[in-house]
């Protein structure tokens, strides 16, 4: 197989594009080994990928487009400054119509931190929650920092866009309990909450915390009691005591 | 007041170098109103404050020094593109001879992302622990990703760094037992632990865990289980879902 050792070449070029959010309507790209393995187990649809001669030989038993680059042109594609060999480029799947929603949800409400956002979607995964909704203010799920941060979570559970307030009446509509989780104290403290089996979980934005109207919403507002002297905690960090205390 | 504009000024060179770990060995620097007042709070000394002219008005009853600096100089001395302002100057406390060890402690062995170290420490406060051991691989709190992410809370409780091994030693030499927590599920599910009042977390490295040797010293070996599809937990959030279980 030859090696592309330009990046000037269109295919480059065009793929190149994909880091910036303005360009990625319909496809993404993922970095390094781990997310690509994620990515095969998932069964789902990988367009092309781009490796290191070095490493075409891990890649002998893959069935789709391979193409062989320096480490130069991979460099270009990434991201960050170690590309770990191996980039791929994947469709952005279609939402879903979702028809009926039960069981347990996370809901970010402009959660700006790519980081704080992959977190706290890898954490949702981890407890086996059954989707996430994110608001279009929430940090792009397709973005370098939150795909890294994710590590694959995206391909177990299901992550719907839209408004808060629309996401919020078709759970309610359906009967899912709606918590809202507040730093005020003129809440309950979790650990006091029993939720039936139907519920999400809604944090807000990092600094500004949920919105007034979601707040009205909500069939209740929650807290976490802090005996300590920090005045709030990481919105990630919140979300793993959350989510983890109401499996 | 004059407002200093030169980048090449003796003190504002001297001062920079603080933002290189190498040159931090008594003295750090802290960025934006929000540590600079929880600074003041829990009454650390100050060295220096720098501030950019229109925000002098907001330190009129603050009795330390203070240096007036352009835009330009306070970035000179700033981690962010967006120094908020201010930039306070502080010396390194001395590390207190611990004598006596009785309480709730989080231990950290190599967690590397200094984002991470700042958030667990953050979370120990909130959750009101005695103290945070680190091992001398764990990032430096100093660096100003760890403090950003620590938001003041080394002003909180104290932060001892040495060997973990050695801080294990002493921990339970004085009856505090000892966890280390791991992802193997040849350990016991946290929930299933019942915890005496004086306790240690230990934590171990993003990508490796825990070492071998903590493992074997370490008086219980715990784990979460996740009923999801994710391997593992970001650390933070692993420690934040401890933590506040245990307290």
């Amino acid at each position: 197989m030859i090696t592309m050792t330009s990046k000037a070449n269109p295919l480059i070029k065009q793929t190149k594009k994909l880091l910036q959010k303005k360009h990625r309507q319909s496809a993404y790209l993922i970095e390094g080994w781990h997310l690509f393995e994620e990515a095969c187990r998932a069964e789902v649809p990988i367009t092309r990928v781009f490796v290191l001669p070095d490493y075409l030989e891990q890649l002998s038993t893959y069935q789709g487009q391979v193409v062989c680059v320096s480490e130069q042109v991979l460099k270009e594609l990434s991201s960050s400054q170690t590309p770990q060999g191996i980039i791929a480029e994947l469709p952005i799947p279609e939402q879903t119509f979702l028809q009926k929603v039960q069981g347990r949800y996370l809901l970010l409400e402009d959660v700006q931190d790519p980081g704080n956002v992959g977190t706290m979607i890898r954490t949702a995964d981890a407890a086996g929650f059954d989707g996430v909704f994110i608001s279009e203010k929430t940090a792009d799920i397709y973005n370098p920092k939150t795909l890294r941060s994710m590590q694959g979570s995206h391909f177990h559970l299901p992550i719907y866009r839209m408004p808060t307030l629309t996401s919020l009446d078709m759970l309610q509509a359906q009967g899912v309990t709606c918590l809202a989780t507040t730093v005020s104290k003129d809440s309950v403290d979790y650990r006091s909450v029993e939720l039936p089996s139907s519920f999400a979980l809604i944090f807000g934005n990092e600094g500004q915390g949920i919105s007034q109207e979601v707040a009205e919403v909500a069939d209740q507002l929650v807290h976490i009691s802090m005996p300590g002297q920090a005045e709030s905690l990481n919105v990630a960090v919140a979300a793993g005591i959350l989510m983890f205390s109401f499996i």
